[in-house]
């Protein structure tokens, strides 16, 4: 009798220790429950199928208990939203945000502190994250393990790069989960910083399919004041664990509560497009914190920058500093000249380009790199042969826009110190944006790329910027969150493994450009400088035998499959005009948007994309494929019923091959409506580019 | 034959290995030589007698061969210089500069390496510094061990605080060397961060004196990128080794050839009065890098500060901060408020002051202290009830000069990237001075406050504030080498235990003021704020039991004997009102001065200092004592000969003792000349202070 009284009690004191929440499809839901010694754990299921088995949750804190079990839930909550709002610059005009929340409330019997764990379920798939209220046991502390797991429920097949905490600058590699070993790699591949802190580990966003046909993508959203998240692997349990990049002391974060985590998330889908499609990185961030984003505007650009690449000119004054080092022997010409600049203005202006770059026009160049330099650049110093004040009035004059350039080379206190000098010098010559760089170790030393207080700085550069009115695209920063949700002006990064590789290192194989859109650029958009057409680098260097890993075509499709609001045309003025039937797409081409329709998806294989321009009734399709041929009918079913559309169609000749034949293209232009269907030729490393422009 | 052929060709071919280098007297002599292995050492004597035995010299470099043996010399030279200088502000208004100087030229036979070791030799004592000259072998390096020796004579007695990485603010230790042994130390003395880095380590500067009665300092000057160096001791062989403050990762310093270190100093003398005339440091340094120097200027000044260290007021707006926090319970008035602030600026116009400090007057104090936080403060935002606008504007009106306040609680990091913003600030107020504080562990984590990131940073605000103008008093610092030669707008700094101990610890032992001037005060001036009338600190709070450990007359003294242009009347209005004879002494000092004798000194005992008002022909005398009574006469021939002076003589009354009657002096004045002889009378813990003004 006591017995029985006493677990009706227990029943009665006790909130279910099993919570659940599912996606307003019904499809995804998860699953938290407290294992028998009190340890949070969920787990997450599509359509009732397993896609992450129960999984522990918690922390180890410095100097303090624990705070991964021992707790008992004190309460729960249930949430539902179903929003939709503008980005400022984007994919889509409106973006639905519609989810369902589930918060528990835990409390550690022992210590008494307190830990909340928010759910939100969206039909892209689940997010969590760690919420530390105001407590009176729990002020200042600093995390020294995140214990979050994802147990996977078998081998998928991955698309990974290993954990580096430096560098996300990696070709991925596309094997089953238990053959995902660092120390097989090649890693003379071009990387100049590389951090990888263990052999079984590797970087999110992490794109996985399982056997029976789930793509399955481990991320996480809103890094903000929190080290990044890459994940360990048990390639025997196919477990991940969090794994931050810890601090110069070997800390990894210090929170003071009321604090939170970012966004843990696991998206799933049985369509790869979804993933690729999703918004719930976006929606999980923060609304803009800035109040007029009128100065917040799309671009495209041109710039002196591919030159370098090339070894046409250098960075440095001195004429030594350009990309391929170690073939080079003897002078070159700056490039960043006061001439040069102008003949880019001209070109901009010519072709309707909003921006030009400008690299290499500040003093330090000639010692830049690679020696852990704290003092290299002033941000503010124009080289003698560069006229700031010339060219910035002669860039107004022909109403081009001028893009800054701050390469830091990894030294952030020297930035940091000189960044209002350096935004007022901009302000000053009317430069709206600007490009920064951190290639190189991080200065404080001991800091890496990915860690809390790098993540800090740049996350701060566009709140700083923004005082300014100066937009950034910040390049070997950590990769982005969806954190240009709430800075706006934060419009792209590089942060993975660019064009430009192409250059001067083993370059990118043609896969790669199918598996960014599934991993990197689920944070936000990337800088990936696409538009190359001399493929082949012996043009500037006979001695080079780098190429571009894609054909022409498929170059002009990366301006729709890979979304930026700020888009390059990378390769040099002299190339483009040797071509100027195929660089009117490019001309043609938007780089913000109405709308956008995935068409087809398989990460690692192919992607078509169609985009509609933001405010105009013109779209954009490109389709892209690996290293293998393809051939593909779309339906044009996104364009407006009714309308008339000339469809001009860039695609790749007939014997074009990315390797052997990669600049054979051909343009045909036909008539379409929202009724036709089109045949895609795609060579083995190719694409197609179209533009449709309504008939009037 | 052959064989003295060859010695023949040996001799003919190599430079001597020893060099010898005197000073201008001849007194003092360093010796160089190579030893056995090609390892480069060094000696001094004075007068003949040995003062440092042969010592070595060179350096482990990081990842490279070591670099302190094998030298062969390649090449000597020599130089003297004599030559004079004014500084921006001083001591005296002209310095003589005259030495001789010895370079030898040093290379390593296995690597080609080349390293310069400079001698200077000055009537005052030896320096000598490390150059690494421009060469194909050595570029960038990374220094992990400086092995530089300083091989004492013999067991003497020092005057020693503990090696300590992030604080200079101990009480001095006054034991033979072989006692010098910090784990036998009191740690519960008010110092909030401290990091002892090794049992028998003590920090330079470090004063001596040998049992036959030579005064021996060690020290360096001119330290600028490199962590400061403290010595390791060898207390059974009386060896002292430089020890460098380490980075996060745990490298000394990153240089890049050309480079060369600070100076490492051994001053020398029979007389205790030529350590603490010194001008060597000074000379060491480069001359004034600002060339508009009229803006720097001496300053006398109160402020709302002691308020908060005797628990009258608090630091945050919330009422809380005060500095005795273990004893506080309840709310207090905040100090800086705008009425505050009027009190304090009509104080200093009716008295004469040049300046007001406000601390506390922006946000943040509520939570600054202690947890490593990294973004405490802005520097720009003050509190609502400070109205920076209205003050600025009252001030003014008053003709009175405010001193801002920038306490970063240690975030370097934080200061760095708001520096500009909040010179901008003070610029817009007309605030022509700042004091920066760095009470806590420094940010960027796992930095020292005596690293070479952190010396980079206490050598950087000054540059960058006289970009604005501003003068620099720099608290929690690395202390001073002579820098403030160089930006003369350095115009002080504390960096060693100031009276503020007195008000919440320990505090400062009676002797702390007599061995200060053969210390700390040899790199700089200090803000030491002297000036306290009302000792005992139960006047507040009746459970205080802290006190000044000084008599009343004895804080007038130390406005002469402790050396700084910038100097504090630190305690209350309220306090000075009641006392109006006494604190005339403080309003008629000055803190700028044409001449300086030191009269009579023994470290730890007594102190007796004369000097002439800059541009005038007033006199101020300042004798200290330590715990002892003491009575002296003094020669007051320093006086215009054949003029007449007004003497007001500030003394302890008959009875006085620091501690049982501190507040009891005696005024009195009479007519001297330069041939009079003044009898002094100090009680223990005493002092006296006159004024000599020409009676026209």
């Amino acid at each position: 009798m006591r017995l029985s009284l006493s677990s009706i009690l227990l029943f009665c004191f006790c909130i279910a220790s099993a919570q659940k929440v599912s996606s307003p499809s019904n499809k995804i839901s998860a699953e938290f429950k407290l294992a028998g010694n009190g340890t949070p754990t969920y787990s997450v299921t599509f359509k009732n199928k397993p896609v992450i088995n129960a999984s522990n949750l918690g922390f180890t804190l410095k100097d303090l208990p624990a705070f991964d079990n021992g707790f008992t839930i004190t309460g729960t909550s249930n949430k539902t939203v179903n929003e939709s709002w503008r980005p400022v610059l984007g994919e889509v005009s409106v973006i639905r945000n519609n989810y369902n929340e589930l918060t528990i409330n835990l409390q550690q019997n022992q210590t008494g502190r307190l830990l909340n764990i928010i759910f939100r379920v969206f039909d892209e798939g689940v997010a969590f994250r760690y919420e530390f209220p105001k407590q009176p046991n729990l002020n200042y502390f600093i995390v020294s393990e995140e214990k979050t797991q994802f147990n996977l429920t078998g081998d998928h097949k991955a698309f990974w790069i290993p954990a580096d905490f430096d560098s996300q600058e990696y070709v991925y590699s596309e094997t089953n989960l238990s053959q995902a070993d660092n120390d097989k790699l090649n890693l003379n591949n071009g990387i100049s910083t590389k951090s990888i802190p263990q052999r079984f580990a590797v970087q999110s966003p992490l794109m996985m399919k399982s056997k029976d046909g789930l793509y399955i993508n481990i991320f996480e959203a809103a890094t903000i004041n929190y080290p990044v998240m890459h994940l360990k692997l048990d390639p025997a349990k196919f477990t991940l664990t969090s794994l931050l990049a810890p601090n110069a002391v070997g800390d990894l974060a210090y929170l003071q509560a009321p604090a939170h985590t970012p966004w843990r998330t696991v998206m799933v889908s049985d369509d790869a497009r979804d993933i690729v499609a999703q918004k719930m990185v976006l929606n999980l961030n923060e609304p803009s914190k800035i109040d007029d984003t009128s100065w917040i505007k799309p671009m495209k650009y041109v710039g002196i920058w591919w030159e370098m690449h090339v070894s046409k000119s250098t960075w440095d004054y001195s004429g030594t500093q350009e990309a391929s080092q170690s073939k080079f022997s003897g002078r070159k010409p700056h490039g960043a000249t006061t001439e040069n600049t102008m003949r880019y203005i001209d070109f901009a202006k010519k072709h309707g380009f909003d921006g030009v770059l400008v690299e290499g026009w500040n003093t330090g160049w000639e010692d830049w790199f690679g020696n852990w330099k704290e003092e290299v650049f002033d941000f503010t110093s124009p080289y003698p042969d560069f006229d700031i004040k010339a060219i910035s009035n002669y860039a107004k004059k022909q109403g081009v826009k001028m893009i800054m350039h701050h390469e830091t080379s990894g030294s952030v206190a020297n930035y940091e110190r000189r960044m209002d000098r350096a935004y007022k010098v901009m302000q000053q010559f009317g430069y709206p944006a600007v490009k920064t760089g951190y290639v190189g170790r991080i200065i404080p030393r001991g800091e890496f790329h990915d860690g809390q207080a790098m993540v800090n700085h740049f996350n701060y550069v566009p709140q700083r910027a923004a005082e300014y009115k100066i937009m950034v695209n910040s390049h070997e920063s950590s990769r982005p969150t969806g954190v240009h949700r709430t800075w706006p002006n934060y419009i792209a990064a590089e942060a993975a493994r660019g064009n430009e590789f192409n250059g001067w290192s083993s370059g990118n194989p043609p896969a790669h450009e199918t598996i960014l859109p599934f991993t990197r650029l689920l944070g936000g958009p990337m800088d990936y400088t696409p538009g190359i057409f001399e493929i082949k680098m012996n043009i500037y260097d006979p001695a080079k035998t780098e190429q571009v890993h894609t054909t022409l075509a498929k170059q002009l499709a990366l301006y729709v499959t890979l979304y930026s609001p700020l888009q390059m045309a990378a390769d040099l003025p002299e190339n483009y005009e040797k071509y100027p039937d195929a660089f009117q797409f490019i001309k043609d081409v938007a780089a913000d948007w109405d709308d956008t329709k995935v068409l087809e998806a398989e990460p690692g294989d192919y992607l078509t994309i169609a985009r509609k321009e933001k405010g105009k009734e013109n779209w954009f399709l490109g389709a892209i494929t690996d290293e293998n041929v393809r051939q593909a009918t779309v339906s044009l079913d996104f364009l407006t019923p009714g309308k008339k559309y000339k469809a001009v169609i860039y695609q790749d000749g007939k014997n074009a091959h990315w390797e052997k034949n990669p600049k054979s293209y051909e343009i045909k232009t036909q008539t379409v409506t929202s009724k036709s269907k089109l045949k895609l030729n795609l060579a083995a490393g190719g694409g197609t580019a179209i533009s449709f422009m309504p008939v009037n």
